[in-house]
């Protein structure tokens, strides 16, 4: 019944590079700090739904495995389901493709609701204008006994953390400076003081940090 | 020969925490960042000056003895010296005490230059107003074999990574957000490109990352 966050950043905290375009939805330089994960045995049978087995087996897919386990619910911001590209769009159905890797209600943030997308899979978008809170008490109802992930993007996962929301968050922190983009710590002074903190390094270079109540 | 950084920053890169004043002349929450290299053998023996030989052995300590290892000669910023403290008092000797920890001589730099102060340990401080190549090119005559470290503080260290002077950068990340203050990356965007990056983490929660050419 955990409240969980995963999120990929840059040395200098960025979650969410700038210079977003069409081509490069999610900024440019965003391919730099998701790497390690995209590398996993787990990302890549889960997302890119490749049966071959392969893939890094290493501290990262440990950490890649732990993110699809348990979870009953996600909450996500509008941006992270693909509405930012198509705001007008009402058949638009996401970027996740046909088999979105959640598996589970997903609720999307957002200031215009529109009805809900089912996928044969157990992925089933609901859309909501509320409050972090509220979009919670909703998360949970779905839940059941999982656990409830908020996806992100940075700036939901922001607010998510500033409310004390959130039991676990997990960053991946690969080593660049990527200088300019949302940064995650923003405002979220002391927020060590909530948590135990422990870090450990992946055979990739890339550095797991660990907030847990 | 080489050119070395080390530094103490915060989860979101603060080098130097906001809210200086005289009682907390490098923030209130500068201890936050700088107790685990604080605890160490190596500190309270050579900057203490106590001789016990209490204090931490582990990974953190093996990073302060590196620090004063091999060093010739050091850089550093008025601010680091002291200056900013009593600009006007041409007799103050800095806030390092009777035997300053560096035992080797030390550039200031500073925008109004005094005559040199040297200590019976070997430490000499002398005052430039140059650029950081310029007060680098002097450093490595006064250095011989040695390495050159350049100190701090942050808008020094900055300025000497942000010119590719330096061979090698260790920062020593302690697992807190401060939130304001003076951020290290800022700026200085791609600079793993000229580096090869590692990571460890010390057994009291501190993520040691290290470029080096």
């Amino acid at each position: 019944m955990a409240v969980r966050i995963d999120l990929n950043i840059s040395l200098d905290g960025v979650a969410m590079p700038a210079g977003q375009s069409p081509e490069h939805p999610m900024g440019e330089e965003w391919g730099k700090i998701v790497a390690h994960y995209a590398a996993t045995r787990t990302f890549r049978r889960r997302v890119l739904h490749d049966p071959s087995g392969e893939g890094t087996t290493g501290v990262d897919d440990r950490y890649a495995a732990a993110y699809f386990h348990g979870v009953g619910a996600e909450i996500m911001g509008a941006g992270m389901f693909g509405l930012h590209a198509y705001p007008d769009d009402a058949d638009w159905r996401g970027w996740w493709g046909d088999e979105p890797p959640f598996e589970v209600p997903v609720l999307v943030l957002t200031h215009r609701e529109r009805p809900p997308i089912e996928f044969a899979n157990g992925t089933r978008f609901e859309f909501l204008a509320t409050s972090p809170q509220s979009a919670l008490t909703r998360a949970q109802e779905l839940a059941g006994a999982g656990d409830v992930r908020v996806g992100g993007g940075a700036g939901v996962a922001r607010d998510f953390l500033a409310a004390g929301l959130v039991d676990r968050l997990h960053v991946a922190i690969t080593p660049v400076v990527l200088g300019r983009g949302v940064r995650l710590w923003d405002d979220l002074h002391e927020l060590e003081r909530d948590y135990a903190v422990t870090s450990e390094v992946a055979e990739s270079g890339v550095i797991h940090v660990t907030f847990a109540r």
